[in-house]
């Protein structure tokens, strides 16, 4: 409570985290995006990791979420069961690491609940961002013809828990440690999301990894989707890797984690999505395309289409 | 997932659970009120409870709190932390728990997110309620000369928890069951908590005790209570242990989990009140009133100040 009442000051409606709820009002012509998230040491984060970024990692997890809908952050509401026999000063910097990214991401503390936790350390978050009325961004309504998109680079995440694991000799410990780093934070792609707001057909974060995200989006919107491998940008700590082990490529293709921005789009606003790339200053690469069918195809570098053992990935 | 979609399909902005967020649009004028409880298996209630009861409880925990700030409920979002070893039909009993407070209480889970957790059934529940814009309930608007009047009966839970524990040998099997029932399943007064907005100065949910939440209203409104312990309703049960074991009386008025509302009014407004309670059909008594002062004083049948050993209640 000492910890976190400094966190709310910017919504009123929080009142200082000292009343039974939050008031939380919407612009006329506005509407609220809601999404939650929980994360539990062991499972989603190691128990050991910084206390800054275990409460960074699920609400960057969860602004994601908000900017895969086209949102902008604004709020969020958090609980959190505490193992007994946590370090003194942990609450102080789980704080300080929450304090910073509202700074980073422009969102407040609205209220919460924190509890003894007889198990693991277990988080969730309840994050709200902004629409206009009507227009969040679904993965549903997606259109044979559009063309697919990705932010940033795909797969440093998953190359990142190898790493973390202590895999990856052939990298040098500079690009393990920028892979760990993609791992341990993820940089939600806030500011493309807003601007994606009547330009893309649809979109979704990558979570569980690019194929199997890419199928979601496929079967809520019934089309197809081909890709092509040489198309998904990779880290330049990625593609060494891979050069160095091809099976690497799979992981790259359906590891989970990368919380970059997987869009749809018709290729008359591909000029207009570009720019928007480059007023939230993130690269914006073309993968492939929506054909009327079913399923995710990969095309490899010889043309052929490519396999996959896993499609997806999956936290259990 | 299976278990959790057919609870969705009154908000559209649900999307069938399917898409990376909901959307939650606040008609003109109104606006969101939101709260956030999480619990724990071997804190907050016993891991061998009914499945169907755990699940009601931290909703209608959450629904309280709603009802403490006036608003009608509208939508939930739920985290739930399942350990490996739960029983296969266990799912399917939590939801329908859910499915007839759904039902009860007018609410639609519109979203959530569901993980493996390394240690105790975890929970958390978001909950988002409706006020008129600007006229959620406080804690902290109660005036001096405000009457104090508490909704039900105070205590039922608390000594409930000592018939789980196997207490009050003095009360008949059907006495001690519903007081188990008051603990497992709060009642909470969500009818009540709607008529409240434009009558009374401020509210609070008797979460951790009359007497300490009534002590959080006076310490946030800066006002001082003085209450009579023999107009505190109590339930014949309750009556009975009290009388066999007059120690029981500091459970009564300290003990947790009533989940009853604590209200502060005029006294202009007496005959109004007594009307709504009667339109949320709830017994509704005047126990006390508000004084220039600060803390909570409790008066005895004698006449007497009574002291507790302990101001409150705490899950810690």
């Amino acid at each position: 409570m000492r910890h976190f009442a400094p966190l709310s000051t910017a919504e009123a409606g929080a009142y200082g985290l000292r009343d039974d709820a939050a008031s939380l009002s919407v612009p006329p012509g506005r509407e609220l995006v809601v999404t939650k998230d929980m994360m539990a040491a062991g499972v989603h984060f190691f128990a050991e990791d910084s206390a800054q970024t275990i409460g960074r990692k699920i609400l960057r997890a969860n602004l994601s979420d908000l900017a895969a809908m086209g949102a902008t952050p604004r709020a969020y509401a958090m609980g959190l069961a505490l193992p007994a026999d946590m370090p003194s000063n942990w609450l102080e910097e789980f704080a300080a690491g929450l304090a910073a990214d509202q700074i980073q991401f422009g969102v407040t503390l609205i209220g919460g609940d924190t509890i003894r936790a007889p198990g693991a350390l277990t988080l969730s978050i309840t994050a709200f961002g902004e629409v206009p009325l009507g227009q969040a961004l679904l993965r549903s309504t997606a259109q044979v013809g559009d063309d697919i998109y990705v932010t940033g680079t795909v797969g440093d995440a998953a190359l990142g828990l190898l790493a973390v694991e202590g895999g990856l000799a052939m990298l040098s410990a500079a690009e393990r440690s920028a892979l760990v780093s993609r791992y341990h934070l993820p940089q939600p792609r806030t500011e493309m999301g807003k601007q994606l707001i009547g330009l893309a057909s649809a979109a979704i974060d990558i979570s569980d990894g690019l194929a199997a995200d890419l199928g979601h989006l496929c079967a809520a919107s019934e089309v197809g989707a081909r890709i092509e491998v040489d198309a998904v940008p990779l880290s330049p700590a990625v593609r060494t890797a891979s050069a160095a082990d091809s099976k690497l490529l799979a992981q790259v293709l359906s590891g989970g984690d990368d919380y970059e921005l997987l869009i749809t789009a018709p290729p008359t606003v591909a000029a207009e999505l570009g720019e928007a790339a480059g007023n939230a200053d993130v690269t914006l690469s073309r993968i492939g395309a929506l054909h009327d069918g079913t399923g995710v195809t990969v095309t490899g570098a010889d043309g052929e289409n490519m396999n996959f053992a896993s499609a997806g990935y999956s936290h259990f």
